[in-house]
């Protein structure tokens, strides 16, 4: 069997996860060397019995090394896949691609150019739940699609200290719900209307950012997606997606924590959801892997490509021109 | 359109309740007297604005009255039956017919001669719910039925002054889920056996009583059906049925008061059960009904007969002597 | 025990369906008279056994009538409030007030001079489990109300007809919704943004209307609500409500038609939730009516007053300018 | 971090599934050799990167090997057991220890007498959804335990050679459902009454096997057990567990495959339950390898000991007996 040798670069919370993943419990994806700035998170590596590489050269260098994990500070990622694909890796990169779109456009070029393969990181996708409202829209069974309903609330908000470099809510967590409406839709966004405010921790807002959010995405086959966000959900992470069509409606539910419900005089009891959301979405990242393995092994197209990963940015950002200027607005005018 | 009179024979708690349904929710049936041994009963039927009959003979001799419905205690059941079929009524018969089976051929042989038309008012097979899983069944889409789970649990037990002459669990309650056995599977029991304890109320043991119970019963077509109650149930009325063959399942789930869930911090809580049988079974009341008006106008046959009248009581019996002699008995044995 | 008397003006649709439920369900409240311009439309009340009055005049001079119910043709609403009002009779009267908000301050105006008893006909608030809803924000069990989701979908759209003088999507269906906001957050509208298309039947887009829409609601306390509505949702009437706050989150789901799952190698299968909005509603119009004989009984407050009535009507119109203008629109422009 | 090197005998698909989740998903346990009598079966272990045991000796004589899992044909288990206590080594054994009770009984006087820690492969208790049930009951939450319920139903049955050499569906399949009611009611059964049929294959009758069956088990403390098996469920895995008591009822549900409900205008669609156990129960096997490696280093209790091994074959000897004689049995007539 082909084995895919991959160069983890980021070992913070989102790369040491992908390194556990890929380690433990893909057979055709190898982690065979990691590197990071800090030497803490690069020991981390070791434990885990992965190569740590000296330099991100020592990995884009390695003629074994056939694809690369992007998993560092947003603000580095085109420069090393730009660098990536200049070395002819194939590459996963996590979302988002830049919060610059001259920096997406600047790396996606050489993408283009090098044809090197590239995934984004949206993993919900391919969580199977949400997948299979997807798959529903795209087998017709729903007709004609015209509303759908995105909720995403976390249990609790990231540190104000990540917060103020993540480009606000829209381009750090209403990010994967763009990208869940243009593909449970299949169409993509002519027009975005946002509203939201400061509603869980006013450091958030003294940050420049929104805690609390709702977003109108206007399709251009005529689907209107609402979404709704929020920071602090007491109750664990909730995500939900909802398809209506001409033909019916496809919903993807919360799992509990656990299925056992109490029964008392005062009602009926469930648990919370889960509240971390590895423990919500390991199946999900798994399939994004499998669906990598599967893309550059066959050669075949990436589910989720560099116009997928420029979309959502663009999105976002009108997202916020909405939000200052009070008014919809299309997403033709932000590039 | 044809209107069927009724007289209704006893106003007590199940009497009332025919009642109303008859006087404002049915097109088909009007009640036109009614009669109680109890003045006060009877008054309730004047406040209701139905005639109230002087005596049992002013209803059965009444020529406008096509039907009656015996709600009175379950002793004089027989008698009633007996008197309304040589007047040529169709009889609705609460269940029991009664507790002897020696009264209930003794009816039997009378409406059998007289050809009137019978219907025992086992409910519970007309909720749309349970009526659902019996169709599931019928229709194929099980396949071979194999299991047949039942569950029922009151908020709480009768009196004990009813207790002392209902014929103790397995004739008052475990009834009705012997008619829902024979429902669902559409198959005679061969075998009975009951195990069960005092658990709620010594008061019921001393009555000579039980409070909780299981019964598992094999039928002649091979289902074996498991029946489990409780006289106390702190959520609510608890009444489920789950068939289960080669082909699938199908279940009946309880209906919450509202559908109304809350979360919180310590994860999700709905409402209780209805603690109210009314509450819970007025639709299959009315269906019941519904059966009875187009089985007496059309002349066809009725859903609930005597025949299935009568089962019940010889499974309730058998479910005795199991407990009794503490081992499984044929129905054979009871007769 | 008091007993409300009251005459029903229009016995159209719901007209009949009040008459009915208060002639058999409710005990404080008579239905002594009825009025219809259309003869065959009173004939109804003939055979309901409710006297037919010959013209309005009979009713509100009926001084054994102490209330109205107005369930005529919306542009008849004012003059008929107006009248009820002069002579001193309660007032129950169907949605909208009217569609003029002109007219429906003339009849604010007499209602408050001469004090009578006012509620208006959305009786969705008075839904079992919308209600525990709005319960659970105003006992403070979800801390501050952040995000409030609504959505309505009806399982088929009104005739042409009656789409050219509803008012319109928002002044005929989104209406209830707009209420529903107000009950649940407790705040009033400060800001509305309406998206829409006619996507179910062209018809309705050349009658000037829309058949799919999504409103957002900017509330005084900071709430944002969210509504989507369709007029054909396949699978029945779609009736949800969602509160979410600081402390958790309360949802109103749908009921099935039955509560019967069979399982087989496909999955499970389900019933279709209701198809008709008396099946749905009617436990919310007998809250209704309850509600309304317990203000004119004990002289207190009406739960559904001129003001409640006056302000959704707002909204709507703010709705449809901003869709006009695609925008959003601030409540005080509209009046 | 403590780490104890386990010794995996055996290596049929139960072997390798606990040989995966050992070295992929347990920190402090490290599977260091493994044996399998066929060189093929070992060959996995080798691929899996473990080092491959020449004989059985090797694996109790290696010192730095802290303890085994017997995952061999159960007529070798009581040998291993003996081998590896006197060897000095903690055990885990999977489930049964034996079909004999006298083997049963001469392995754990070994254990006793060595004091070795012993855990024997109940898995379904360390789900953290049954596990909730259990815990219920323990903490008070349900009061007194009157009625328990289990269902369990696998998807297709095993190979018919398999099912030759199983001991029969009471000590291969309800001997999970013994556990299960010994841990959720914390009482021993006194008495056991069973019925079953063969409808799924006659070859299962043929080898002298029951495919479908219902177990009634009467507790010490009065609480009564429903069992119902069957080993074909079209639709998937379905494994439920409810405890009922004088406050309430607690019920662990089956998770579907998804999450995701398609709504048309036949109803509402959900996927089926999963297919494979693994799927389905690995979150209980790592808890119960957790419990494992918490008993060993801490000198702990084993959460499922010697006795917790032997009683469930006790009534499973029970449930076959009862069987053959048509009649309940009391366990104190098994031994």
């Amino acid at each position: 069997m082909d084995v895919i040798n991959i160069g983890i670069l980021g070992m913070g919370r989102i790369g040491r996860l992908h390194a556990e993943l890929l380690l433990y419990q893909m057979d055709r994806l190898r982690p065979k060397a990691v590197y990071d700035v800090s030497p803490q998170a690069a020991e981390i590596g070791r434990r885990m019995g992965i190569q740590v590489a000296d330099s991100v050269d020592d990995v884009f260098d390695d003629p074994e090394i056939e694809a690369v994990a992007i998993c560092t500070s947003t603000d580095t990622h085109p420069d090393l896949m730009i660098r990536a694909a200049q070395a002819g890796k194939a590459i996963f990169c996590e979302k988002p691609i830049a919060h610059d779109l001259g920096e997406v456009d600047r790396a996606l070029a050489v993408i283009e150019e090098t044809g090197v393969y590239l995934q984004i990181g949206f993993n919900r996708r391919f969580d199977p739940s949400h997948r299979a409202v997807h798959q529903a829209v795209a087998a017709g069974e729903l007709g004609e699609v015209h509303l759908v309903r995105i909720t995403s609330r976390d249990p609790a908000p990231p540190p104000i200290s990540y917060v103020k470099v993540s480009g606000g809510i829209f381009l750090d967590m209403t990010i994967h719900d763009f990208d869940m409406a243009r593909y449970v839709t299949g169409s993509e966004v002519a027009e975005v209307y946002a509203q939201g405010g400061v509603r869980v921790d006013p450091a958030i807002g003294e940050a420049g950012d929104l805690d609390t959010a709702v977003v109108v995405l206007t399709h251009e086959n005529g689907a209107i997606t609402t979404i709704d966000n929020s920071r602090q959900a007491v109750y664990g992470y909730d995500q939900r997606v909802e398809a209506f069509g001409s033909k019916g409606m496809a919903v993807s539910q919360n799992p509990g924590a656990t299925t056992t419900v109490l029964w008392d005089k005062s009602g009926s009891h469930g648990a919370t959801l889960p509240y971390f959301f590895t423990e919500r979405y390991i199946p999900s990242y798994l399939a994004g892997w499998e669906a990598f393995a599967e893309g550059v092994l066959s050669g075949g197209p990436s589910p989720v490509n560099g116009h997928d990963g420029r979309a959502p940015l663009v999105i976002g950002k009108a997202a916020w021109k909405s939000i200052q200027e009070g008014r919809p607005i299309r997403t033709a005018q932000i590039g």
